[in-house]
């Protein structure tokens, strides 16, 4: 490979000739063989939009000339289209602060920027007025808000809108209900899947409230959480710009050293990542169990035939949409043990889990939106209801009894309810026999349909 | 000892003379001697506080004549008062539904509200209108919201004000910031302290936040959801009598499918339980660290001595509340891990893991409210800071030269650092040596003190 | 209450009146109100093992006479047979080293030993060639090591057994199997329940193995690993008395370095404790969807009624075993992500979350303990099977054409079994059309039974 | 992008013209767009490896002739040597079994065969005697003994033998011991580096433990663990296969059922690791605390420098080593959290989080592998100590009065002790006034190199 020598301030060191960056990136590149993989691009876009913000904010704050200031924007600019990937390849296990990615994209922008035609240097220019220190914190926060109001949210919304029509659809059919999956009082399948919707509201609602702090950024507070080196008004117009950039609303944090020493923003993101993980695999086994069989299971659904199910076993088709739900709930449950180790790892003025959270907190959001969006398009949207199977077992259940209780009572109701178990026969009748009750009475008592409306039967 | 023989839809059995419970508590005894650790007081006063409410709504809604509910609601007042703790002896770790809680209160309710003079029975008056499968979920939010908004954030606001009012103190003390251990720019004591106290501001944030998805209750979904056996307008009568119980403002869930079927708010509620716990240990090591010493660690504090610190080193003097304190929360974010297990775990109508997350949750609460007060009240408090083991390496560190990156560019500056540590000098003299700018302009540009109050210094 | 004053290296406290503990037990009760819940006695009961042992080696090795020796190991047993449990209330998040529970069994055991006619003191005697930093990584060790071989290990011998037992009796049971919750190839219910024991079986080898490195004890490294205090000999002569106490293989750890700054073998048991969890889990869910229904689920199997299931719903009932068990191992995956964090913490000479350790291990061990059993005796012995709802689905199985495979090939069979799932009709009548098999050729190809046995049938 | 049609049972597809794979693969990619990362090399060649074995097994056992074998032999070494990565894009989100994986090589392996001038199919000849449902429980373990075997297990003898090695130097380092971070008794740096030699040497002791049951093979039980379409003796003479390929010593497991149904050995290694990772964390924070400082730090040692370490701050080195090891190690507690969730995900026959378990295995334990290299050469190795700063908190420590326990007793030695703390007073002066000891013997007794040999001083 062509190489060619570069410096920074340790030293002298062989770079690929073609790279866009310099010493520092190159250091990182041989100190870090860990995971061979890089940092996500979504992330690296993040920092680029910072420079590109910095660029402007030290431009109008008087600090740096028009044609470095444009120079800059440009460059930052091309990393943040894409046009440049590759040229980010330092591990996730790498500094603790991310330095070497903040390095990497001030090297890349400050040799794109030097081709305009002005000498940039990554330090003093595409650097100034920041430090790794607020800089990684503030991607972390961006990437972060991007991909979920960006990404997830309107798959949730997606999802939910999904779930919503085919409940409207599915609201005349009538099934057993289960409590410890047992036989217990019917329902609907519109109330059934009322449920999934009503949780993932209330998601959507956790993640409007992490998103006001995951707003207030460390930018600002540059080495130590100070602001030293960092003009007046800096950390105000570095919000203003990624503001605009962006269409969210970015606002300086209450302090900038808790910015840096701590990651409960990112902890708490992750921890209703962790929460949507739950309701993802609550939906996800229902959708299985529903399609289980077809005979020897519950058989109340057929969910979509996407592939062959079984190397061995012909003719198997099996619920493969749900268990990659299930599997990216489990992944995102993991990653959120690692990012709670992370914020526990603050030690006085910086936390050195950086990388660790910014990639964990990219790859969960990733799943989920990605899952979401598989389960409405390609389960939700699709599964066929086999209602004969809802039928059958729906009208003997002996727990209609239930109904009786304000009726007859509750121990008369178990007596009656344990003598239909025991022989097996269809509930209406038994209780016909012990009780006072006339059939006609009992038909609307014990109508599963009515029953789904709740209140007290008279 | 003495028994008395007691009977349910499932025969007889003997019962302690003694006990106010009946048959189905005692078999519930009897089913599981798993942990020997009851239900919580908070929880199952939670569970007497809706049976007081719904005696209440019953008769308000016509169901529940006048003497029954007042019989009743005497009775449960008795349990809320404590009156009668030993009386609910069931193990957490029994049914899924937490049904053998809510029976061991129906019975002692019933017990106590029959001596009054009229016949009350479990299921049928105390039970009215209710399923152990909205009780319980019901109890995990009123106690949950009850300990978080009369325990746990009064708490967190005592600590936070105390760190404030240290911080006041200590805003003259300038001391080295760390950043990966390593001596970085300086800062003040009321600037690192503070980054505690928005930690905390933050957290409570996040509590306010929980408490609007937690005061939305289960009560009125009754069996699987849809209010069979609760009469129109029950869910609305019991919020309402709830909220006038505790000051708190409870309404409905959007849907009781959902909050039968899942624990989205109690995983949520735990998230935030351990990202608070987080907040917690880093405040906690911060102050371990600080303290360390006195002669081989960094020596800035003295915390205050509570009890000799080794049964074998004489005058060893130990940080014991903030071990107290890191241990408080790493049981924290054991207990969220299995409440995440608890979340996933709901199927078709039902999440069965409710008496674990009931406990686990008031546990948690309980752990960080007493450890915040401790914190506050025996380590924050009361530490004294040693103030000439902060000042000896403040203004040798060479790191200041931070400041001239400004005037000198980073280069320059990284090679007057490295002549500095190198040497073992002082950076000022080095600086002097090795740049055009006079004593005086260093001596400005490099005061420490100065420096903690950020800008690009000129 | 009446108190006494006693005084300890820091000075005078009050103490109750009736206390066999000091000044250095009262100022932890004081220090340390945080979860109201004491040290589990089995730990302070292998502490006080300890102190026996100890007061033997030490007048073995010469340091200590007779007459206190004596009197310390009369003390010492009294608390190991249960004779002061209230005597040790001090909460389990105290110091992270545990040095207060140390000292309150050295002051206990002085107290009572100064009764039989000589002066005995807690530091000089008691804890003679001791120091907590060894004391409680070894009652860790200790007691960890009694109840896994005393309890647990039993516990799930006993279910291993009874799940042969049940097996055995099983073992002409046919069911139509299970892959992805599919119908797939019948298997006998003595293979399945064979799963279960098989897993069982892993497991007492992996905590077998993990008993090895338990038995590596701390004690003989006294303060900080070196032994100071600690007289030639004694390690090893400890190791023996503690061996000769418990039946058990204890010997002294290759580093007491490692064993005082680490927790490794509690992680390690921990995370077996964890990984059986896992087993649990999978046993109690296949025996809660096998019992699942009756008329609406899978009916496979019906378990041993032990309490009505709901206070709504008459005649209802649950599988509660299973959903304990389940409870209990989500418990256990919580209380091992706290030991993680707990094994995390290690700093330089000690590691500092002793006392969770310590507790969280034993409730493990208990919860599992007892959960085995209960399955055991209350769920597997017990449950019934329903071998009509068995038999309905098994010959209709479109699987089932997987046995012409190796006769007709994937793909051709793939379309049998198609067109049977398609057209609802048993797997035989549409084998014999679509291919060139006869009827009786068929029938012995597709014979559930014989399916069972495995092989490539012909 | 050119295509061909291809088709499976369930119809015709486009895939990529020069796509080695069919339809089956093309379907998974399909499906799964989630988190655009494909299975693992190592695992993709694991599958091939029983490919392999497989075609010899099968020929031997009169099954399969012998231009088929060696065609189907050729092609899974192609895929062995890595020939054809690109060709299994699959998503680790996928179907929970993983067949999409198995199909994948079963596809491009009969591709490649059939270039070898026989026809070969996937399904009837490279997947023959097989199914999906042990071919990827058996990969699962193959792959990751093969690099636990191959590359974590040599790795951590690297690290330990590394350590042996400075701790050797070292032995003449005396420093101030830290329990709970105080100051406590001396000890050298050879005891304190044996600890973490000795941490290490258990871990290595689990992972050999671990392999003995990874060891144990699911292949042979096909489809449900009966067997069913492989031949007799095929599960013994793929395990021999296995083991020749490897040099690993595999065998059937003694219950396929269990093999298909639960994941417990990759539970209990994913525990392995995850205690592993506590180990690497206590060294890394270890070796961070030692290098901290310079100035306002422990400063105890130099760790070599690799990069500059901040954007801001010049000449700041950090101790970046460690910190990756740090988040490896918080990555690998994470992913053990995912591999519980999966290990809890067991219904009947069979466990359907395979790819996801087989993934965070894989990047565990190469996660584990390059840290312990790294942590060896670049931060172990090459470490410099600071003597004159152990040196000199050393003799002054007032704890060293430890050593005067067994002649003045604890109390009295606490007195002296606590009057050295107040005044900042050598111990030794203090002791030489408050003792009746002399001088000399004070220098004796007191000094800290003897005091690191342990023992009871006299």
């Amino acid at each position: 490979m062509d190489t060619r020598i570069e410096r920074d301030s340790m030293g002298e060191l062989e770079v690929p000739a073609s790279a866009l960056y310099g010493a520092q990136t190159q250091r990182a590149i041989n100190n870090f063989p860990v995971s061979h993989t890089p940092m996500p691009t979504a992330f690296v876009q993040a920092v680029a939009r910072i420079k590109l913000a910095a660029a402007r904010a030290n431009q109008q704050l008087g600090l740096l000339d028009e044609a470095r200031a444009n120079a800059i924007q440009k460059a930052a600019q091309a990393v943040i289209d894409g046009e440049h990937d590759e040229q980010f390849p330092i591990d996730v296990f790498q500094t603790g602060s991310g330095t070497s990615t903040n390095m990497n994209v001030n090297e890349v922008v400050a040799t794109l920027a030097s081709r305009e035609g002005v000498e940039v240097t990554p330090n003093d220019h595409v650097n100034m007025g920041q430090s790794s220190n607020d800089v990684i914190p503030t991607a972390i926060h961006v990437s972060a808000a991007i991909a979920v109001s960006g990404s997830l949210r309107p798959a949730l919304v997606h999802l939910q809108d999904c779930i919503d029509r085919r409940a409207d659809e599915l609201k005349d059919v009538v099934k057993t209900g289960r409590t410890h999956l047992m036989d217990a009082m019917p329902l609907r399948m519109d109330q059934e899947l009322g449920a999934w919707s009503s949780q993932l509201g209330q998601a959507i609602e956790r993640f409007d409230s992490a998103m006001q702090r995951l707003c207030r950024l460390a930018q600002g507070g540059t080495a130590v959480g100070t602001g030293i080196n960092a003009p007046e008004g800096f950390a105000e117009q570095m919000a203003k710009e990624l503001s605009d950039q962006t269409g969210l609303n970015f606002a300086p944090n209450d302090s900038f050293f808790a910015s840096l020493s701590s990651q409960d923003a990112a902890v708490e993101l992750s921890g209703q990542l962790k929460g949507l993980a739950c309701v993802i695999m609550k939906i996800a086994n229902d959708l299985r169990w529903m399609n289980s069989g077809p005979l020897a299971g519950l058989g109340e659904i057929e969910l979509e035939a996407l592939q062959p199910g079984s190397s061995i076993m012909p003719g198997k088709v099996n619920p493969v949409i749900p268990e990659s739900a299930a599997q990216a709930s489990a992944q995102v449950i993991g990653l959120d043990a690692a990012i709670t180790v992370a914020g526990q790892s603050g030690n006085f003025q910086l936390n050195v889990m950086l990388p660790l959270v910014a990639t964990n907190l990219l790859t969960s959001i990733t799943l989920m939106s990605n899952t979401a969006r598989l389960l409405a398009d390609r389960a939700i949207a699709t599964f066929k209801v086999r209602e004969n199977n809802l039928q059958e077992p729906l009208a003997r259940n002996p727990i209609l009894v239930t109904a009786l209780n304000s009726v007859i009572g509750y121990n008369a109701a178990a007596a009656v309810a344990k003598k239909a178990y025991q022989a097996g026969r269809p509930i209406i009748d038994v209780a016909e026999e012990e009780t006072d009750l006339d059939r006609q009475t009992l038909e609307r008592l014990l109508d599963p349909k009515v029953l789904t409306q709740g209140g007290v039967p008279e």
